[in-house]
């Protein structure tokens, strides 16, 4: 099967679509007319839009290599399959937040998709200061959703443990992040590149920092196995696509059952990034104020609307074998389920401000950096911008404990918005 | 193929058994005069001895239900290929501590092994008031072995995670544990039960014990959602068996990947339960000491000498992705990761002392009780012995953290030897 494989190139995707008779007719018109350009800007696949005379499609097909890097870096089509489930998945726990599915062929590893238009990248979003109203809610109803529904609390034994097993396969794309996020910014790796030289002092502190080192191998072995729940696995704010009035959630190539608090973490860590990046996109001082405090406040309402409607879930009604609803009958019963509701957030939250540090220091001295740090053209402002966000991180992935609540987490980017670094060279 | 499967009778077994030239060869002689007796007085399968004339086997059959119960509790077949996967692989990782595989038929879901002989049943022995020398260095070389090289901390992420969906299959199994340890025995359910009416109200106030029932909810999870290592899964001293000179674990039908302090929980468990019931066996006061202490000492010895053995091959070398060498490099890293180990097994011991606790309960208040107790002729003596073991499991389990060495939970098995419950009835 693996032999049936071809990169797709535009030519030839114009036949292939047209040959699918569903595809064909939405797209309408001669497919000689179709626009078909390449627009994959992300680390790993081929991506085409194809506009047709009635509609346009996104098509994602996977490459057998690293896109960022080359041939040199296998990885297996087979993520193409995963992302297939998990998308079909999550458009049925969380529908309308993800893109339709139009069509799927897994020995080429492609999948064709709704168009999103006019959305953007909501990172590109972000570094042009921009305000997403619809953003808080959509995102903690996609997590809740799938977070919740894929879980113990949600799912009979059986089924979870089924469910698990199909993922277990996308073992590659869980090693690129476990080496790129949990181990290689930790240590001397050939791929991690930071803003040198003024942050090679502080990367040297992180590398002889064992404190660090065993908080974020604890978080490495939660993520090797705790099987909490179906995760998207890679959701930063560059997997979701945004207008004012919607939010879609794309690329769940990394999906995965994990940890819960890996995916809140990764929003939260990366509205931090961009309230840390903002300062060095400023051009005069205080302009992108009111973006920065909606980012803050953005970070506050994720979590605290996720766990709102993630309780709500779990109280209106919990059919899987976690927490049997025999156990806690009559009104004491329920009291105390509820305390002990309140605490399973308590530790989820704990899991969420350790994951969030791993996923920002991952961006600043890692191989994969992003844009909000990247575009900021002066190297030292942007070191500033990243220090900032590292010594918030570091706190946060070793006295987790002392962020009780999101507001603590709040609370020290404030303070550390005009902190002035050390810096090297 | 489940259409090919048929209950193996003595006639239809000597058929078979001769028809497999390897057993045929084995036993010796003509197949028409070996004896073949059905000695299974397990919960679950047929398990036949059969003796050649050269060589003896045993023989395990898995039903298509629960022996104890019969054909209305339905029981998949699938279990005994799990057993073979469990037996073959702990036979690699701990060899001379499992029963040797000589056959194994999927179809029939029946698996061949060498019979071991003069062996008895541990929990026999244990009744009997008789010391087994060896068994804290083969029980803690089997645990230590079984789940040490199948963690994180030796197994590439990939391979694991592979495994994990190998024994996914076998929640059929699962569910029975989940249902008959971590919930049944705290709630009113028709399977449930205990020495009546003496325990009439312990068992009455278990049911309303809401810190209990949140205890052993967060262990049910733990189970759900942690797979740590690849358990045996019903750990018990009816699953050991022993001589003076030698220990083999036999019967692993539950393996899963799961959390390791539910293995090992479960021998401390039917050590303390052994413990508490001596008493209840005794003909004259103080007859059974030097047992009793021979049964608190190997309580001691058991975590102890599991925990040295883990951590000595933790130290010798670990080549899974969990904790990489590479975070902890040089002096300081060494003594760092060592104190993290120290705190790992800390969190294990933790884990076990929670699981050992739900492990007790369930054999005083469950479907599945077991002779160390039952044995004890007098009902209202029982009821005292049993009563005993809840009041420190229901410690164990809710103040788990009180339990800090493993000499405090058998300072609390000491200090309860004479206590005098207050029975119902």
């Amino acid at each position: 099967m693996a032999g049936d494989y071809r990169i797709l190139h535009e030519a030839d995707l114009r036949d292939y679509l047209a040959s699918v008779a569903d595809l064909k007719t939405l797209l309408g018109g001669s497919p000689a007319a179709w626009e078909i350009t390449e627009v994959g800007d992300g680390n790993l696949n081929l991506v085409f839009i194809v506009k047709g005379t009635t509609a346009g499609v996104a098509v994602k097909q996977a490459l057998p290599y690293v896109r960022l890097v080359g041939e040199s870096w296998p990885l297996p089509l087979s993520r193409a399959h995963y992302e297939y489930l998990a998308l079909a998945r999550q458009a049925q726990l969380a529908p309308g937040l993800v893109p339709a599915l139009l069509h799927h062929n897994e020995t080429l590893a492609l999948t064709v998709m709704e168009l999103l238009e006019p959305h953007i990248i909501m990172r590109k979003g972000m570094v042009a200061a921009t305000q997403y109203p619809r953003f808080v809610d959509d995102i903690t109803t996609f997590m809740a959703k799938t977070l919740f529904f894929t879980s113990d609390l949600a799912l009979p034994a059986a089924e979870k443990k089924e469910s698990i097993a199909a993922f277990a396969g996308n073992h590659a794309l869980c090693k690129i992040t476990e080496d790129l996020i949990f181990t290689d910014p930790y240590r001397i790796a050939e791929q991690n590149r930071w803003t040198a030289p003024y942050l090679d002092g502080l990367a040297a502190e992180l590398r002889d920092d064992m404190d660090l080192h065993v908080a974020v191998s604890r978080l490495k072995l939660k993520f090797l196995a705790s099987p909490e729940a179906l995760l998207h696995g890679d959701l930063h704010t560059g997997s979701i696509m945004v207008t004012g009035g919607q939010t879609r959630v794309i690329d769940p190539e990394f999906a995965f059952y994990g940890p819960m608090g890996f995916d809140v973490g990764a929003v939260l860590a990366n509205l931090l990034m961009a309230y840390f990046a903002s300062a060095g996109h400023e051009r005069k001082p205080g302009e992108r104020q009111a973006f920065e405090s909606w980012v803050l406040a953005t970070v506050e309402n994720v979590w605290n609307e996720f766990s709102r409607k993630f309780l709500d879930l779990w109280r209106a009604g919990a059919a899987g074998d976690a927490y049997p609803a025999a156990l806690f009958t009559g009104e004491k019963g329920a009291a105390r389920l509820e305390a002990e509701r309140q605490a399973y957030m308590q530790r989820l939250f704990a899991d969420t401000v350790g994951f969030a540090a791993a996923k920002t220091i991952r961006r600043i001295f890692g191989l994969a950096h992003n844009i909000d740090f990247e575009l900021i053209e002066d190297p030292e402002r942007r070191a500033v911008s990243e220090a900032r966000a590292v010594r918030l991180a570091r706190g946060m992935m070793v006295e987790t404990a002392a962020f009780r609540t999101i507001a603590d987490v709040t609370g020290g980017a404030r303070k550390l918005r005009d902190w002035m670094p050390e810096l090297s060279g």
